[in-house]
């Protein structure tokens, strides 16, 4: 408890290792116990939370906390009793741990697995949200990883109310080694955390686009996570333009807060005339603000709309807005459209509305996004609607983990080769052996 | 050909969206003209080479430079013969860009399915060993990545040509983007490849341990690499001895100076006096230096060997020799020698011979290292022995790829939805649908 970051984070990584060949029999038993002892503990830490909030309220007063964060802050009766099902749930899914992955027979005796296994340490940065140390505990605890959280001092109670009840859970089934998940409390913990390399082995930030970007651009940890999400929706010369406005409108309406709502609307100019003024009245009627480019302005007043917009400045194409508001842009091509969201967006999800197969084949080859919609909303693009279960976070890395991640972007893989006794020398030179490389679907057994 | 390395980096990326997108049959076709691109300008690239090494042997007797960096650097005639035969190899192996990874239906014509594609942009900075370029080149193409070459001063007239042969190939199938391929020449391009994380999504460092060390610790782009290979062999008290000494001297003394040979053996003090003296006795007969540990030396000393060794130091259990050099341990359970391995190696492959399969399944599962071999040897640890037709390199990352890296290290995955005018909005609130997440075999069919 007393303990430096420093000496949080190796015994962290020492306790990683046997925290990764807990049997799932008991990590779900764990996770009960987690869920039970935050129930009994109700009381306590809605108390806890309480005194943030109070103190939150002052700095909400004095204008130094959003009232976003402050809604994020309060763990309200639903949102906890959903804390504790969340946790419950990890237990359903399946185990991560131990998958063969592949099987290469080498040679008769001698095999190679590939074993799935978890990747290590985790680190944990969170702003607000206290829920988040019951969800991410649970996830790491079924995926084998031990965790290192730092949660912002605005709910330094509730958090630490939230991990000592966790941890008195976790300690009812002994196997589980309790050294694998830490919580760090003073604020010089983060930029120590982002050098710890050599215990770290992926961070994972929540929190607003500009925590995400700082925490990006100061380690050399990989980050699990997206710092914005430019998302478009382009309505192709061959749509459906019921479909598409149906489509249109939820991508924008449906929870513009998220990072999977459309901020920009690129229409094929041969169909403009027909689907922008009703598709503008459509969101105009929803409190939309629009911002569009000059062509899309003259399609507007050719049709002699009254729906109000703004021009769109260069600014436009590269803003998230969060909010009801969507810039336009007309575009001659689909190769146009493509174009302008690989150079604008966020490679995070982009939407095409289109009926004809070789246009869609060409958009979802080349726009270079995590997630492609054909003829379905952007909001689609999460782990839950994915079906993962649970969502980590959602990734426009190129590496490791894209768009939605699930548990499997807190695993790797290690390779046990099994033999009799080969040696490299007896397949070199001459007279030497050959190798079979024959793939089986045997799966590799590890007696505990 | 003069553009700038932002430049370079700038067009790579452009074109890498429309290189993802090449069918396989068009990029086979340029691996072939490649191959025999190379063979048409042998005379040419061997005379560039022969420049090179003239530079070379001056600075080589002026002591500024090393007689492995001499032979790295040169392009014999079996070597050329070696270069020419991986690149047309590549041209066999499985394309691994468009496959189905899964696909969940989430609801009745609402398909989610994940697709692999390429990184996107490579960057391969890389010593010495022009035949990098050619080997790099066929991998990168046939996974559909960009690619930014940077190779050392000491190889720049091989490099050149080797390069503008590549490419002259690859213009004879005008579907391919050349404008995906670039070599950089400047020395002040490293500095500058490894701030362009707007640009290159993966680093591929080609050199020795201190030059990987430099680029994973000066950049932020994903490093696929290793920077040093501390292996162990551990004889445990069940381990049938004979086999033993088989792979204890192959680990060894196959290649000394391969990341995968060992460099510390373990062994538990149970069997030490059976296995030490004759071990060493064999160590010795194939010129390899031993330094003991207290506990080894007693047993020697027991034993009346009169095989010759030095003292370890606190120092030798974190070296890498390199070369016919081995630091020995006595441990006393299996557990000592894990924590000894996971504090100590560099997590990149570690041996046990035991016969004992509870020990093994402890051993397997907690040494945290890419590769652990059961009664084989540690050289085995290898792309081609793996059976991956390629190796792109071997990773001591925890995230990505781990381990001996084929072209699936080159690859990520996009999610494609297709839909048929799906909203979020149906899927919430009350009389919301409910998802379906069924998994199916279905394949996704790109139209191009």
């Amino acid at each position: 408890m007393g303990n430096t970051i420093e000496e949080k984070a190796y015994l962290a990584k020492q306790a990683s290792v046997h925290l990764a060949t807990v049997s799932t029999d008991l990590k779900n038993k764990a996770l009960k116990a987690m869920a039970e002892e935050l129930l009994n503990s109700k009381q306590q830490i809605l108390d806890a939370n309480q005194k943030d909030l109070e103190e939150a309220a002052k700095q909400k007063a004095a204008g130094t906390l959003s009232a976003s964060l402050f809604d994020r802050l309060k763990l309200s009766d639903a949102k906890f009793n959903d804390m504790v099902c969340g946790v419950s749930d990890v237990a359903k899914l399946e185990d991560p741990v131990g998958k063969t992955l592949s099987t290469v027979v080498l040679d008769e005796g001698l095999t190679l697995y590939q074993i799935s296994c978890p990747i290590g340490v985790i680190g944990v940065i969170f702003e607000a949200r206290p829920d988040v140390v019951a969800q991410v505990m649970s996830l790491c605890l079924k995926s084998g990883n031990a965790t290192i959280f730092k949660g912002g001092s605005e709910a330094k109670n509730s958090n630490r109310i939230l991990f000592d009840t966790l941890i008195r859970a976790l300690s009812k089934v002994p196997e589980i080694p309790t050294e694998a998940f830490h919580l760090a409390e003073s604020r010089e913990d983060v930029a120590k955390m982002l050098d710890m390399d050599n215990y770290i082995d992926l961070l994972i930030p929540r929190g607003s686009n500009d925590f995400v970007k700082y925490i990006q651009d100061n380690t050399r940890i990989p980050v699990l996570g997206h710092s914005s999400g430019i998302c478009h929706a382009y309505v192709d010369e061959d749509a459906d333009l019921v479909l598409a406005q149906k489509v249109c409108l939820d991508s924008k309406i449906q929870y513009p807060a998220a990072c999977n709502a459309i901020e920009t609307l690129l229409i094929h100019e041969k169909i403009a005339d027909k689907f922008l003024p009703p598709m503008a009245e459509i969101y105009a009627q929803n409190g939309v603000e629009l911002r569009l480019d000059d062509a899309a302005e003259k399609v507007m007043k050719k049709a002699g709309s009254r729906v109000s917009f703004t021009k769109a400045s260069d600014k436009d194409w590269d803003s998230e807005y969060n909010d009801l508001i969507l810039s336009i842009k007309i575009v001659s091509s689909a190769d146009n459209a493509i174009h302008h969201i690989n150079r604008h967006g966020s490679h995070h999800t982009d939407v095409i509305l289109s009926q004809n197969q070789k246009t869609i084949g060409k958009f979802t080859g080349l726009v270079d996004s995590g997630n492609v919609m054909v003829n379905a909303s952007s909001r689609f693009s999460d782990g839950f609607r994915y079906g993962k279960g649970a969502e980590v976070g959602i990734s426009t890395n190129k590496i490791h983990s894209r768009g939605p991640v699930g548990m499997e972007g807190l695993m790797i893989y290690k390779y046990i080769l099994s033999g009799s006794g080969q040696v490299v020398a007896n397949y070199t030179g001459t007279g030497a052996k050959k190798y079979i490389h024959r793939r089986t679907d045997e799966k590799y057994c590890r007696l505990q």
